[in-house]
């Protein structure tokens, strides 16, 4: 069997002019990066906007995550290029792969099988250069703020709360002590935690993201008042360097979909989507768009709807919930090793999360579902067909997809359920008001999506539910916690009942427009595992990138 | 009077497919970054480098850098400019700017005036994200070494020597603590200052590449033995970050000349000047290759032959100083404020200074000199007559050259000059032999070029002396000293008799193939000023890119 990047490099890409020009696109409207990337320029995108929303848009969200794996890119390429077979107009809106994994344990993003976004040794590492451009202008005001104090200019900082970042998997950093210009304990997050990533992907264009920079805050002064970007004029340049990374970027699927690849923030205290301006951009540029949000529907789903589709004004019109057999029966309760084997009683029991997800999307935010299931090799016809009558039993529909190992040709049925469904007309609605206050917020979230009995504040929160009452208005919440589970314990699987949402911290990202919820312990800075993925890569005699998953 | 930036912006830029064009390149042989810029693929570079040499060299340097400004990087293009309007096929080879330095007191790197690469904007802030790409593999190396120690795994570090660095003027990052895996004080460096840029700029190929990142030592072991990166197997992952960065970049002048920007090392702690593998390819696409060394003729030309031909047997053909009339009378003691008037008693003292660097080129290396007069507005007719006719009493001839206010037309005389000289058949030498001591190595830089009469070692350095005489034999040496004055000591302007060159620490570059020898205080990560260039910088409602220098 071949792996992810030997199928990618055997594969054959088109120029990604001729990409270009399946979208009504010529070269005139494309910033080339060689001859299979490409950026949309700025006037182009300019352009686009002024014009009327074309597509579909349909979001991919997925069960709640577990190590037995979901793809819910592989779903997003796959659904992509199986609506193009099937003579329809589709494009894929993802995010950006983050280099700092690429390293450690989890590879790269951009898909598997044969159902990949290419050239994938480009996306995966350095691509356009958007991820390096973010890190340097949140770098640049750190390096402006601990410069001002250096030279004891106006402000005078009481505390400084921005902090560095790196596109890298690197655990030393996530504490440092800074000795100059007087000593403070500080650290770095990755990239993709930066707030610059969460504004980068919620601007809706280069004035608005230099309105948002201007406010992020980055501390605080002797006087109790909050200090912010602006206050350091470091919007500008901020600006400047994100200038060109701020084109949403054109690449290709294996079998020469188009897809948009732009952003990529993290899901837990972020939102975890592509931009907006690429998704408002692809929505003029095909029939259907095809685009995912990170982590399982509790989290990704719930933040692209409440959050970039309330900013925005955007609204999805149905989504498709992903799921495997394996994964259901590890919500099931049956350990990773054991996932091979045919287990009907456990695939029964773990049916329930994909149902709460199912129920969420049409219940609350009022959107059409389809499940897609995500087809292993060891998954038995009749584990397919109690899930799918299961499926049905709740009045929505379950598409096997096998793009992993056939492509778009593996999703047909998908996708033609996706074109029928997609014409209905659906009335989306988003979770809660933007007037209700941030407890009731929460407890709107905690309770109707993740089936908790309440939400509690520690006594941090609780000072800061005060502090924040003001500056916090009219924002929607960010919950920052666990992807595994419904509720804020990673080790309670499948819909467990009676859970506590516990908010230990409340953080505005004032630049971004939300207020984060931390609940648990949020890892912002990954580290590398014991044997790091970097020992098997390598570049070969004829110069190419070997070891790259 | 227009800007820097005014004039790069109004410039109407060909096609870089034009501009390549012109170098018998199709565009086959490039990877487009947008219009403007191109890398030139690794294929096209093999193919180039088993071609013959087919160009003169010619070797910009400069008198002692001063406060006055010389123009060394306007007078190469200028120089280039020059030659093409005289119709031989000419080509720029120069260093990529730094990102940090954009943002302080320095400002860009891509010339001024009329004598400019363009687009600079792009060239200034990430252009083809060479640099970033470097921070990138010299961070996962850092990462790689702190995972190592986390996890316990076989190597038992003593001591971590291997240093992180961003691409920033963040002073507040010269001294770190970091505080897991274990307390230890470290710090950043500029992304210019790694060694893994001092390779970048050597390696004759990939394959070089690699075997140089694999030799760098990252530490010490508990037995006391060197640790090297090769022991953290990074040498793979750092070529797979590396591989796109290695292409050459292509850009063109204000004047529709091509350039070939690449890499761009320190030239204190390194070697100061562009990567090999652009000079050798350049080499290969024109008649006349216009190459600049970082400041003056006693740091940059030195290391240019000693060290980057040294290692890779390049012979410049002759060698152009750069000089003005305003830093040479600020070498014969006038202060910058006064330096508008004619002073032809300071100017007869000063010249001194190119006079030295002018015999240096000659005595030591066997070059040809022509002496390059970059003049500036409040330059008298009897300032220049003085000069010429001093540097035509040394055997040498001046070339006033007007470059920044009217571009390639400004240096005709010189380029026809560099033209005649360039012909004569030159014997280039090398200041020492390879198996000379180090401590004969450097009293032969230093007695011969500084004009000190001796070299004194401080106790650490006599020590490291002994340490190193085994991994050091046969290498070059890199002189980390102020480039401010011949000495070590930056106040003393002109020719200073009787100092000595007293070397503080040694410092093994074992990947890059040298030893540098520290002498003085040497800033490896800048600060910025008072009022940060970035102050000025903004993107306006055109999204166009204002206020950069």
């Amino acid at each position: 069997m071949l792996s992810d990047i030997e199928i990618a490099q055997a594969a054959t890409l088109s120029p990604i002019t001729d990409i270009a020009g399946r979208l009504g696109l010529s070269v005139s409207d494309l910033h080339l990066h060689g001859q299979h990337m490409a950026k949309l320029t700025q006037s182009t995108v300019n352009q686009l906007h002024t014009q009327p929303v074309r597509a579909k848009l349909i979001l991919m969200t997925a069960i709640n995550p577990t190590p037995a794996g979901e793809g819910k890119t592989t779903t997003t390429v796959g659904l992509t290029d199986a609506l193009n077979l099937a003579g329809y107009k589709a494009l894929a809106c993802l995010r950006e792969p983050s280099l700092g994994p690429v390293f450690g344990m989890k590879g790269g993003a951009t898909g598997g099988g044969y159902a990949q976004v290419v050239p994938m040794e480009n996306i995966n590492l350095h691509f356009t250069g958007d991820f390096h451009a973010i890190s340097a202008a949140n770098n640049l005001l750190a390096a402006l703020v601990d410069n001002h104090i250096y030279h004891g200019n106006a402000l005078q900082f009481d505390q400084v709360s921005w902090r560095r970042c790196m596109d890298m998997n690197d655990r030393a950093l996530r504490r440092i002590t800074i000795n100059q210009p007087y000593a403070y304990d500080t650290g770095f997050d990755i990239t993709v935690a930066s707030e610059v990533m969460a504004i980068f992907c919620l601007a809706t264009d280069l004035a608005d993201l230099t309105h948002r920079l201007s406010r992020m805050q980055v501390g605080q002064s002797t006087k109790g008042q909050p200090i912010f970007a602006s206050d350091l004029h470091a919007e500008g340049a901020m600006t400047a360097l994100l200038k060109d990374a701020f084109q949403p970027n054109l690449v290709q699927t294996l079998e020469g979909s188009p897809a948009l690849l732009h952003g990529g923030p993290f899901a837990n205290i972020a939102h975890g989507c592509n931009s907006l301006v690429a998704t408002q951009t692809a929505l003029r540029l095909a029939d259907y768009v095809v685009t995912e949000a990170g982590f399982g529907a509790d989290l990704g789903a719930e933040k692209f709807i409440d959050i970039k589709c309330r900013q925005s004004g955007l609204r999805p019109d149905m989504t498709v919930i992903v799921a495997t057999v394996r994964a259901l029966k590890y919500h099931g309760g049956v350990e990773v090793a054991d996932l091979n084997t045919e287990n009907l009683q456990a695939l029964s029991t773990g049916m329930a999360n994909l149902k709460k997800h199912v129920d969420n999307m049409r219940q609350h935010f009022g959107l059409p579902v389809l499940v897609a299931l995500n087809h292993f090799t060891h998954d038995t016809e009749a584990e397919v067909a109690l899930l799918q009558s299961a499926v049905e039993s709740w009045g929505s529909s379950l598409h096997v997809c096998r793009h992993w190992a056939h492509g778009g040709k593996g999703a047909l049925d998908l996708a033609h359920a996706v074109a029928r469904m997609a014409q209905q007309t659906a009335s989306p609605t988003l979770l809660y008001q933007d007037d209700l206050s941030l407890p009731d917020k929460l407890h709107a979230i905690a309770r109707s999506l993740y089936g908790a009995k309440d939400v509690t504040f520690s006594a941090q929160a609780e000072q800061q539910l005060g502090t924040l009452a003001e500056t916090s208005r009219g924002l929607p919440v960010c919950v920052a916690k666990t992807q595994y589970s419904l509720s804020c314990d990673a080790k309670l699987r499948n819909v467990p009942e009676g859970h506590t949402l516990h908010v230990r911290e409340l953080r505005l990202s004032r630049g971004a427009g939300f207020v984060v919820a931390i609940c648990g312990d949020i890892m912002t800075m990954p580290g590398l595992p014991k044997q790091p993925a970097s020992h098997r890569i390598s570049v070969d005699a004829n110069g190419r990138i070997c070891g790259l998953s």
